[in-house]
């Protein structure tokens, strides 16, 4: 039994029960030659646990969990709620979500429980309780996994009523609802509870999906997510009832907009994420994802699914060339993961998932190029140190995600329609990715005091403690960058008033009175005293230097001229950096080097080539990753290393072929 | 007080129930700096006037009229029934809307009152009387304001009721509406009225948009406008029960399409409209909206919307340049506006509309750019002399615009889907207004005698009556142009057989067998004796002249080379012209140059600079604008006039800045 | 009287229920005149036969029965039950439709039924009975036209209830289903037989319109065509209960997907279509929609509808130009059509469709170019031999249309969303009619041994029979081609595991581990020993051949250069060739070359030229037609033959104007 504190867990999702028992020794036999030592299992099986309303059946599981201990394969046991069985929904429709539109659905595809329904929480409650007393003994299991994929929203009227008590508790007078809400907008004002229902199509919603109340729009995904939240911590509470040690998580999808993960993250005991990058994700988006999943506990985390091959649901789903999952995996491995998990072990005959990528395919052969890329990892990860699952890594820059100002930047109805609060966020970090400088993913909620340079692109929202927050981290030295469509309104999107933006005028030193929307097509030029620095596009902020110098201006196809665009202001013994458009590449380097330099921060890296650094008290291990298709060479930054997958030291001038990864190790005393 | 009678009403929207009572007088003392002498109030605040189910409360608004009394500001009163209040849709879920896809609205977004809804008229009624009878005897109030921007469909149950009754009093049998809308068509037979529903898109209407029955559709909308024009009424009657004098209005939206304005014109007092042109709109458009507007009752109208700065519903959001603003107001009086009023005084924290442009922006200063032009604007109003409120506008030429048309047309299924009315209308508005030729855009109700140029672009509809008025009006001397889609159906959407187009054949000397439809990109070359004339698009009609001759023909593109395209026809002492297809620039230049030619009209102006005339009895007033951002020269049209804005007699040459702006007065005896 | 099997009808739709009937003899005077001798009434006269429930009245049917006996126009006599009469949608919700989305239709449209509801069936059932007793003995009716242009789908309880009857046909038992659908994917597995549901957009649909369960939504789809089968049936029934004699038709729609033609040809006496090509259809796949047509029955079928001139319904509805739809009409004789028929007669004065051409149009006029054109092919029909009609095609090629892989193709959820079957059939009919080569279009269940040639692209989905079919045709000396995503899975969607294309490897001599996808603009070149020999798009096999040899391999744009992409296996005294990819032209005509060479299969013309030739045991008839705008020429491959349409001997030479047609025919002893 492979003990999951000692090694890296690989392996994935696994369904024997889509086929034939007589079949599952086979596969085994074919996942040991890839060294797999983990499956998860259980995560679709809810009607085969209780084929009908209160009557259990664990046999199939009590066999699937002694053919795994027969064949030491270690087990990521899922609680089986991700999708409702079919008599629930039969019988008791409202276990189903309600759409935006009002359509209650029927049963069908997956993670479709209202999470709202008294029904769905008591049905899936026992069926937990009966699962982990069943097998909470059973030295199997290294993870629980609860549900799966946890997202989406529903509007139905259970939703509205727990959406009313969730009020209550928030605001705990309807006149505080009214006033946070600014509801004497187009005559909202609310005279009961009841007259508040979930803003959707049908009601409160404009059909661009923008809501008429900003404060509702945002209190109600604070709600849904809250209200997952609530589902994930009663299966949570059922286990740790039983089971006081092992690790329970869920998987996480990266960037995605429907739950606030920071608001997650203390109630699992590790972030688990799932990897799917389309033919066109850049590596630095894959990076900024492993970052963002990393920083929501600052620890590492598991990779819970990527597959070996090709996905399903793209426009095109390339093959992953040969060494791409490879490289992929250790790219995990680079920003903080700990395990290498596929979705999936053996690949489904049919269902809407047919074609997703397998170790085992279609072919049931190990002789497939993708099963030979599969085992030769195995081999190598199964060489790891013990150091390096025990690693963490440290930058020295901090960039704040926020799901708040997520969803209320892109509720926002003006002034362009062109809001993409990740795009904004991403492109800060690829800014410094590109110089080969490690970024943590932070909080609003988290300690900036350890970080030279703290950046929130797009935050939109802000309060008084997190601004007094910033303010107190730049007085004392740090470097804090912002840009337009940040730190506009408070929790429930009421506008700081005074001038943009609001709480952080004195900080920025300036204000900014009016913000122009250009067609994407209609770019401005930027200037500094040395030319042309490069262009903003489809947001200009007409900035008002108070105490700020202008690092550049407009240029002449604006009426606003000459006024500054890229503002830098010394506060306290740091400085506060403001970009006022959105810039091209161009502007971008000609900001960054700036702010680089005024934060101390050296740039590292360049081209296709990744370099990231785990660390432990006595050892760092470095990650060379060519993440392109074209070879790449760099001088090696730490020559004379110890090379981990050759086991060789390194020399001072590394070549590394499409998606060659180099791990070097250094030992400190 | 400001008497509306004796100068411009300058001022807009304001929503002091958005904002804590302590901050109003320092509205007030702001909007004063900027000679702001009218506010709009009270048009979404019926829950705040009935909180609950018949319990009224006017304090804050009794409040609200004290502080504008003491700031001398006066008022035009909205009545509050714009949006249902929160208690209404939850009491009573019939009063909200059903949509085209037959969903029932919950409470939401605004406009949102079923115009059949029983309790909706019973509770709207009971609020504008009680409304009414407290504030009828309030000097301060200039206008009273019904609602705000009727518009939209509902196709509820007590839609479809109410759409039976109207169907019996306009055909009074089963019979005829049968025989109206050709319902044996695809076995749409009504056997009982009952059977007759909605057409919406879960009947009758397909997911283009398009009706099965086109007169069908047509009755709805006429059915739809009425409707609405019920409600409109109810409230009209109940103020004028009051208060005999004050004038009653609702604001308009330029050439939108769900209301018949000249149907409901002669129900308001004076026309009122919200302008609000995109960054795109050329001023030609803002032109012919304004023109659109006075032509409902061919009177002076109230520019009651537009935003100081930018809107917020749009893709991009731009600002107005500095004078712009200025321009487009002086635009609009220079069209027959005698009112400037903005949409909004002060901007709103929250909501849908926050980010739309404000005199009192979220800045809260009189020094931002925006403040200070207004002010500007507001000094100069206030200077402007009493006869040009007075002055009136008599263009030469005539426009018709028909909704009925506009409706029929885009519902056509065939020869094309590239159906417009507006713009179809508007390129022939453009073609005289780059010409400096002042246009009258009339109704086919109107008396046509006035012009020379009577002008009936896709007049998809017609009937008897307004072919023997065209007729006579050519045949005494008048000169008519209509195109391609007009004159082909009857008030139901029947085909006038015998050719197209129908009842115009005789009267335009020609007789159409077939519709060409081409893909915009396969433009047709237009030939005369000369050469190539311009290009015609999308639609091509083969034209038998019978009396007329030909203008121009057709190219070798298609099988009906040197067929006629375009045609005159001499007419008792006039002439009509037809036009057979979309015309490029140089197809419309060369069609424009003979109908002005044969009406005996000539250019004016050119370029970016817009010349339009007003005039009483013993003066003229004419407005010289530069539309444009750049700077424009022209010959003054009346040297040494007096220049109204710089008091200062004009010289010969006219040398405008961008959006610059002169108004030449001129004494007749 | 004419009589049908002496002759070619002549006709089309005619509704003279739309119009007075003092207009109908003047109707019967201008048809006459273009020898007009067939009419196809009553389509959509069902509340007009039965106004009321239970109320019947066929005066105004017999009335016209009269005018056309009275004026030799024979009947293709129409049921009536293509759209429910309003009040049977009133009082009987039920018997319309509920859509992908859950929404129940009101009256409005037609083909507006539900297959399922007990209400519809009795209804439609009593009028057709009264119907057809009333006039079975009627002379003048040649055909019984049932319905109209079945399609569309429902997704009501009814058909829910009526679903689950049908999979306890097909399956028996739940587990059965259980197991065909694969449904543990996703937590389907059904425990009783109410749970299961249509799959729907509310269900088990994506918003793509893929299904979760592949399985489920083939048989969903079998269910749905089945459905309306017996709606027609029925009525087939009651119309063979009193007439044993005239044959029973409705008309189909070429290659639309709803119904699987193949299983209701053999319900139907003669195949009767509606041929609508659009401006930018190419003449090749008219052809191909003819063949498919012919291929149901592999017998000569009805051109029931065409347009005269214009469509109404595509975005651009273009005229057909001057001989094109002569041209057209003898295209359909050529491949295959006894009947020339058009929709419609008389041009509807209002209604959807009153913009679609008609012989009669608004005109009125037997003067418009469209009246003479159809007049004088009336003509030219009456004089064609009734040889000619006998006659029958031939082909050496033979094309699996299946409209099962039609369905699970487009269902498909990866490797691509490009999937469209229609096209990858007609691509490789395309590449035979550019070489002159016939094609008989044909089921999975026909016998392939006619044919030289056997093609199968994109079938996606085998069985044991199919697959042993085509293997003893290959074995036997048959050349066989498939192509990508062809053999994949069996009739639910299960993958044929052990590598693809499952069933297939053997007979192909290769297996296939990865499909990979490319975006549209990533082409690969594909490399013979000879060079660069064209492209492939989209998806790329990577093929590993066992028995077959490599004719073309993939370039260096991808990893798998160098692997094969075009096989070929001699298998028994036949071949089988693979096409593992989509190909550019230059790639096919490359293909080709080399299958036709291996089928003995010589190419025939060339350019816009089409040949095609119609046998008895005595004589051909070879149609020659230019189907373009440019003139032609080409050799005659029969000089001296008799041209039928002028009448005299045939030259060596063949000059073809546009759209010019020319039948030889040539004698056999």
């Amino acid at each position: 039994m492979t003990d999951y504190s000692s090694g890296i867990l690989f392996g994935g999702d696994y369904n024997p029960e889509q086929w034939e028992e007589s079949t599952w020794q086979d596969d085994f036999d074919k996942l040991s030659q890839a060294q797999v030592n983990s499956a998860t299992i259980n995560v679709f099986s809810w009607p085969l646990l209780e084929p009908a309303e209160g009557e259990y059946d664990f046999e199939q599981l009590d066999r699937i969990m002694a053919h795994l201990e027969h064949n030491q394969i270690c087990v990521v046991l899922a609680t089986a709620t991700a999708a409702v069985p079919p008599w629930l929904a039969h019988k008791y429709p409202e276990v189903m979500r309600t759409d935006i539109n009002g359509i209650l659905q029927r049963h069908g595809k997956r993670h479709n429980a209202c999470p709202n329904s008294p029904i769905f929480k008591r049905k899936s409650k026992a069926l937990v309780e009966r699962l982990v007393a069943r097998y909470h003994t059973n030295s199997l299991i290294t993870h629980w996994h609860v549900s799966n994929e946890y997202g989406g929203t529903c509007y139905c009227e259970n939703c509205a009523k727990a959406f009313r008590v969730w009020l209550k508790e928030r605001y705990g007078t309807l006149e505080a609802v009214n006033q946070a809400w600014n509801s004497h907008f187009w005559g909202h004002t609310y005279g009961s509870w009841e007259e508040i229902n979930p803003p959707m199509r049908t009601s409160d919603i404009f059909s661009s999906g923008k809501p008429v109340l900003g404060g509702a729009a945002l209190d109600y995904r604070r709600f849904q997510s809250d209200s997952l939240l609530e589902n994930y911590k009663m299966e949570r509470d059922i286990i740790r009832k039983y089971d006081s040690k092992r690790p329970i998580t869920t998987n996480f999808m990266g960037s995605q907009k429907d739950l606030d993960y920071f608001k997650w993250a203390p109630e699992l005991d590790v972030i688990a994420w799932d990897n799917y990058p389309s033919l066109d994700t850049p590596a630095s988006f894959t990076a900024f994802s492993h970052d963002l999943m990393r920083g929501l506990k600052h620890q590492p985390f598991m990779l819970m699914e990527q597959t070996p091959n090709q996905q399903n649901w793209q426009t095109y789903n390339a093959l992953k060339k040969p060494g791409e999952m490879r490289m992929l995996s250790y790219q995990a491995l680079a920003h903080g993961a700990n395990t290498v998990q596929f979705f999936q072990l053996k690949q489904s005959r049919n269902g809407a998932e047919k074609f997703h990528g397998a170790l085992l395919s279609h072919s049931v052969s190990t002789q497939t190029r993708v099963f030979q890329e599969v085992a030769q990892l195995g081999g190598e990860l199964a060489q790891l140190p013990q150091a390096l699952i025990e690693s963490e890594i440290h930058p020295n820059v901090a960039l704040i995600f926020d799901w708040e100002s997520y969803w209320g930047l892109e509720n926002c109805i003006g002034p362009t329609t062109q809001l993409d609060y990740v795009a904004s966020v991403y492109r800060y970090y690829q800014a410094l990715y590109q110089q080969g400088i490690a970024v943590e993913i932070v909080s609003k909620q988290d300690d900036f005091s350890p970080y030279k340079l703290l950046m929130a692109p797009s935050m939109y929202i802000t309060t008084d403690e997190v601004t007094e927050k910033i303010k107190a981290y730049t007085a004392a030295g740090g470097v804090f960058l912002t840009n337009v469509m940040s730190g506009l309104v408070d929790e429930t999107d009421n506008i700081h008033l005074g001038g943009y933006p609001g709480q952080w005028r004195e900080l920025l030193g300036l204000t900014i009175d009016e913000i122009d929307a250009r067609p994407a097509a209609q770019a401005v030029t930027l200037h500094s005293a040395t030319g042309i620095v490069g262009q903003g596009r489809t947001l200009c902020d007409l900035i008002t230097p108070t105490t700020a110098h202008s690092l550049a201006w407009y240029g002449d196809e604006t009426f606003y001229q000459g006024q500054a665009c890229l503002t830098a202001n010394e506060y306290g013994t740091g400085c506060a950096f403001y970009v006022g458009t959105y810039l091209d590449d161009q502007g971008l380097a000609f900001l960054m080097t700036q702010v680089l330099k005024r934060s101390q921060l050296a740039a590292k890296a360049a081209g296709e080539v990744e370099i990231m650094t785990r660390t432990t008290e006595n050892q760092s291990f470095t990650f060379i990753i060519n993440t392109g298709e074209h070879p790449q060479k760099i001088m090696n930054p730490y020559p004379d290393a110890y090379e981990l997958l050759t086991q060789t030291n390194s020399p001072t001038d590394l070549e590394l072929a499409p998606f060659a990864v180099i791990i070097l190790q250094q030992d400190h005393e």
